[in-house]
């Protein structure tokens, strides 16, 4: 799916950025690149930055117009700095992300356009985008880095396309959790644990069987809020009872004196 | 609010990603750069890169050690490959932004930590985070450039943190919790728990010098994810203090046998 969206970088005056936005895209999964009238491509420069992601420079496609490099998309977006003269749809990166996937689902092309380094999108370009992007960045210092700006928003499309896929990043996580043994304590193991703890404090001296509410009540917040896996609670006990074997010896040396 | 924040870069060697990475801070409203043993800084590469956000660059701090790096913070949160033998609480970086502003939020300082460009951060740096942090990247070609994995990071930060300003303020929650006490211990502190709960766990035979890697990561887990009031830490500190002793007469006792 991710293939039938690409990136347009617009008359990019720095070959470093070129190589930099391929590396972000394929990070990301993408690898369709459109380069208009870039002015130093193919370059070494672009390949060093690329940094291995050198398929998508070497199958980027270069064109003469940004007409020509949105052939066949259905949804073109462009990077829009905030104060625009003419009022247009704008989306921030995240409803970008969503508003991609939801063509892509439907089998639509995808454009996310970028301008120059400096200049960014005319004005006669970004009327070619149905919507505007724009990266909510200190309005002090707006201007993000243009690759870096590929980055989060190839970025968002991801997030948007593994939500769609049903979030298999969270299943990985939670198979590997339980393959790991790090099932959560049951309630009644928890309990087992309290009263060890509170047994071997009172043994070491710490705990005072007169008045012994209060901490407890703190230990049992603490431990509680924690999700104490099996794992975990064998690694508590343990220590519980190497505790206890310590303060019988420190007991019988008393007893002794 | 965002003041509070600090980017962590650990072993950097290219300073052109500590120029670019000051930039993408800036961007997004983040002033505050540690450089743990930087190869090469100052530089005019990284002057270059950093495209006008030099004043972050010149209020650089360069220290030697992470534990430097992150006197003070409430939280640290470590980039990650997906792939770790220890598994560990894994955020993505939306969860992550959440995360940092919900601290912010009490008061706490964060720190965000990334680690060499193709080494990442060792286990034992990463067991001083609380949580890593994974992007979601495409497996087959999964490695960020440095700059931007800080771009996608601080992007999300911002945009949690401009989601908060919507939302009324939780002073009444400060408040109460400034009230009794729970404000969270700093990592300086969980650093001086971890230590002393080392020691214990030697002087009472559970743990065995030898070997003790695994078991401290384990634990170091379960009470990095706690968020341990500086109340409860306390608690764990007087515990530790009575089982010492507790163990010092098992020992005396030995030693008369």
């Amino acid at each position: 799916m991710l293939q039938n969206i690409r990136v347009v970088l617009v008359n990019t005056s720095h070959p470093g950025n070129i190589g930099a936005t391929a590396r972000a895209m394929k990070t990301m999964g993408l690898s369709r690149l459109v380069l208009v009238q870039p002015e130093d491509f193919p370059s070494l420069v672009a390949e060093a930055r690329a940094s291995g992601a050198t398929d998508v420079l070497e199958s980027a496609q270069v064109v003469d117009s940004l007409e020509q490099a949105l052939v066949g998309c259905n949804l073109v977006l462009g990077t829009s700095a905030r104060d625009r003269r003419i009022p247009w749809p704008l989306l921030d990166p995240r409803e970008c992300g969503e508003t991609c996937v939801e063509q892509l689902e439907q089998g639509g092309e995808v454009a996310l356009v970028f301008g120059r380094e400096y200049a960014g999108l005319t004005n006669e370009e970004l009327q070619r985008c149905q919507f505007h992007v724009h990266i909510p960045s200190d309005p002090s210092f707006g201007s993000l880095n243009l690759a870096a700006a590929v980055q989060v928003l190839t970025y968002e499309v991801r997030m948007s396309w593994l939500a769609a896929r049903g979030r298999p990043t969270k299943m990985e996580k939670v198979e590997t959790t339980a393959m790991l043994g790090t099932q959560p304590a049951t309630m009644d193991e928890m309990e087992l644990y309290y009263a060890h703890l509170e047994q071997t404090l009172v043994d070491i001296g710490f705990l005072d069987p007169e008045k012994p509410r209060h901490l407890m009540a703190r230990l049992r917040k603490l431990y509680g809020r924690s999700a104490v896996s099996r794992l975990e609670m064998n690694i508590l006990r343990g220590i519980l009872t190497e505790t206890q074997k310590a303060a019988r010896g420190e007991a019988r040396k008393r007893g002794e004196e």
